[in-house]
């Protein structure tokens, strides 16, 4: 846990993402944003849209707030449901299928509750905390409930993709779409897990970036060619049935000539996640792979799910976008609790839906880029909270300030607040904006007042150049957006 | 009523924003914004950032669902409440202190549940559905409340407010503030409204940019000398109790002098929101004014509260910022409550803060540029949801598409997704175009074949001029920002 523990200690000193409501001791499962963190995560999500949201992809902002009748449908209301048991003497609650699969080293995904309940007394399970006897094991729905009004049911959404099914035909017929298209929203969903933990890993409240692609199976009429040579490290379901780890790089070509994908769409969101993943956030290929989910962990509706998963250093392989194939089923369902008819074009939209999750990606980006020797992120240019940091050499010679202050508010009308300004020591400064990414900074010294330029330092090689203040704008772009 | 319903008409039938979970027959209060309504309040937050954001402003995004301290300290789990009354036949809900304005032309503002209670059994006050006779009146809290976990009391934030003062410190020492400096957030707040009404005026769900200032009240350390000659309109005190409506056009110098304005940086905020409302949102100066608001009416920590409302045609004033001098209360109460030292700099900080209530300034926005004889939207070039839209002249000439979509791909290279193409009948286009508010439509015809030019069609005049392919990015560039 050295890394992780190393990348906390400096979110937490730098305010980059820290506990909710610390001053009250914090609330288990929630995190709050400072601007270095928000800045990042701002980032990634522009950089997702950018390059995920084609010509015919439509964005909403959804209600986090939906009736009941919504997850009646969607099935969440009665199947969205944790097994739990609490212990009969400290009243902790814990997840019972965590509790056997950490005892017995045994999967119980897809058993009853009864099952579960009869393996944890079979084989005499305790409390992890305190050693005492288990009450009986229980459903847990994972939705937040509330009343609206004065007594209509609601729930906080568990995963932002019901406003788009629910949302499809007033979108479908407001923007004259015609399949295939895609209805994307990013926004909160919300989990009550009885047991978060792993920092932003399992989290009750997180940000997901979902596009749900709209199409016609039998013409699904996707621009697949240009990726079917790309190479995917998948987890196969056999190598998870032999308890292998082995990644095996597979073409999209053959992924889907074998029709281990059944969907082109399906296809083109993993080759285009890939490149995602390793051209723009810069993470090592090896560290990513695309788990097959095995059958009996696929929802019945489902005709075949990959989940993205990455590699942190202590937490192991984790999600990070899921992938699912979940053909008619939503639309399906939709109809049949609204009667209203969700069909166009004479079919029942299929769906392929990446489900990106923003806090645990932007994790993997400070994992990824974190240099433990130097305790420094080297978050691409792109990425990084701020592109530049100007200061004075010494901070007691006014024309130097006044200088520095003049270059800075130069660079604010260009890169408004992607620049900062700091005073003090030199070597504290480039330390603090090393420390939290930034890439470049600018120091103005006695020279500058003689020739007017100013050094520019890398933070990866610490190494200097100098540049005239009227070229300055220029070279930070060139620099900043070049990488 | 008749603006308003033109403008919904056209929010619905283009999915700008429309009502959630239609499909199921809605729930009250909630909207969903579709990708033009969501663009369009994009731009209004991104424009808002531009304006306030100074160097000493530090963004957060806090958690939305807080836990039950939080507002025990705040006062909200106690206060936060309105008086309801519920119909004995119908079953309705209904704001007690809605049903006595309405009937009797009094208000209660500040009058006990009790003496509320009593207004309404003495004047015989009945449903305003079915006339029968009325429960007795209850306390109702806003919040939404929620279970975390198995078993802890946590709430939906009722304004984003509260993660600001409960992070200072965090924030404070993070980013090593000194003070006066602000704390700022957009993100999502949530009222349990009993009767939501007036499309985005009431609602459950909105959307608040707020921006706390810390400061030390006796050195303040304001630059509002270059606000001192702006002139505000102001409804005063003196005003309401005489019922009057006029406002007084008053400068900044004089209401600090007058000690109308108690704080230099309230005063900065009001002198700023007039500029950024007339100059940014282009909105009338006679559509707006600051309700001085009534001593009665303003919470007992409050050192002057100043709404400032905006002349809605179908709704009247309605209060879309409101800025209050909440004194040192905020941080006073979470540290009783945290036992933690929120002291900095050896004083517990002063707090100005504006409030804006993000809906209100979309529908504010939408009411003030509706064009009611030729049905469009004359949003500010800069706050469209899309800048541009490409057009073939007709659809049916291979080559003149092809060029469209040509010139479609470079402006999107330039613009992304502020660019839209489509085809079909001219006259359709610009009117689908102009309604939305775009306002520029560029068309590919026979001429371009020959010369490479194509027009650039204005939205306000109609009016078109011809421009060559290799300039039309600084052409577009030049209308839309210079505008």
């Amino acid at each position: 846990m050295e890394k992780i523990s190393e990348i906390q200690k400096i979110c937490l000193r730098r305010a980059i993402v820290f506990p909710t409501a610390e001053i009250y001791g914090g609330i288990s499962g929630f995190f709050d944003y400072g601007e270095i963190g928000k800045k990042i995560k701002d980032k990634i999500i522009a950089e997702l849209k950018k390059f995920f949201k084609e010509e015919n992809f439509i964005e909403i902002e959804g209600s986090i707030i939906l009736p009941k009748e919504v997850f009646k449908a969607s099935g969440h209301l009665d199947s969205f449901v944790d097994p739990i048991v609490k212990c009969k003497n400290c009243n902790s609650y814990f997840r019972a299928d965590h509790l056997i699969e950490e005892k017995l080293k045994i999967k119980v995904e897809g058993k009853s509750i009864e099952e579960i309940d009869r393996i944890i007394k079979e084989n005499k399970i305790k409390c992890p905390n305190c050693n005492s006897e288990l009450e009986n094991v229980k459903e847990f729905n994972l939705m937040f409930k509330l009343t609206v009004g004065a007594e209509n049911e609601a729930y906080l959404r568990p995963e932002t993709a019901q406003n788009i099914f629910i949302d499809f035909k007033r979108i479908y017929f407001g923007y004259g779409a015609k399949l295939p298209f895609a209805i994307m929203q990013v926004g909160y969903s919300f989990r009550n897990e009885i047991s978060p933990r792993q920092f932003l890993i399992r989290l009750r409240a997180f940000t997901q970036f979902e596009i749900e692609m709209f199409f016609d199976p039998k013409n699904e009429n996707c621009p697949i060619e240009k990726y079917l040579d790309v190479e995917l490290p998948i987890l196969t379901r056999e190598a998870q049935r032999k308890n292998s780890e082995e990644i095996k790089w597979i073409k999209v070509r053959e992924l889907l000539e074998n029709k281990i994908i059944k969907s082109k769409w399906q296809a083109y969101f993993l080759a285009k996640e890939f490149i995602f993943f390793t051209q723009v956030l810069k993470i090592d290929k090896n560290k990513l792979r695309f788990r097959h989910v095995l059958e009996e962990e696929t929802p019945f509706y489902s005709a075949g799910n990959f989940d993205l998963e990455y590699y942190f250093d202590d937490f192991g392989w984790k999600e990070i976008v899921g992938n699912a194939y979940r053909t008619d089923y939503d639309l399906k369902v939709h109809m049949q609790h609204s009667k209203e008819d969700l069909k166009v074009e004479n079919i029942i939209a299929h769906v392929a839906e990446p489900s990106f999750g923003i806090d645990r990606i932007f994790l993997a980006l400070l994992n990824e880029h974190f240099k433990i020797d130097r305790k420094y992120f080297a978050f691409p240019y792109k990425l990084a909270p701020y592109y530049v940091a100007v200061f004075p050499l010494v901070s007691n010679k006014e024309e130097i300030v006044k200088k520095a202050r003049e270059v800075y508010e130069m660079l604010r009308k260009e890169f408004f607040d992607d620049v900062i300004y700091d005073e003090g020591f030199i070597g504290k400064l480039y330390a603090k904006a090393d420390e939290i990414g930034i890439p470049l900074c600018i120091t103005i010294d006695y020279q500058t007042l003689n020739d007017n330029s100013v050094t520019i330092r890398f933070r990866d090689t610490k190494e200097q150049i100098r540049v005239s203040i009227s070229e300055l704008i220029n070279k930070i772009k060139e620099i900043i957006f070049s990488n």
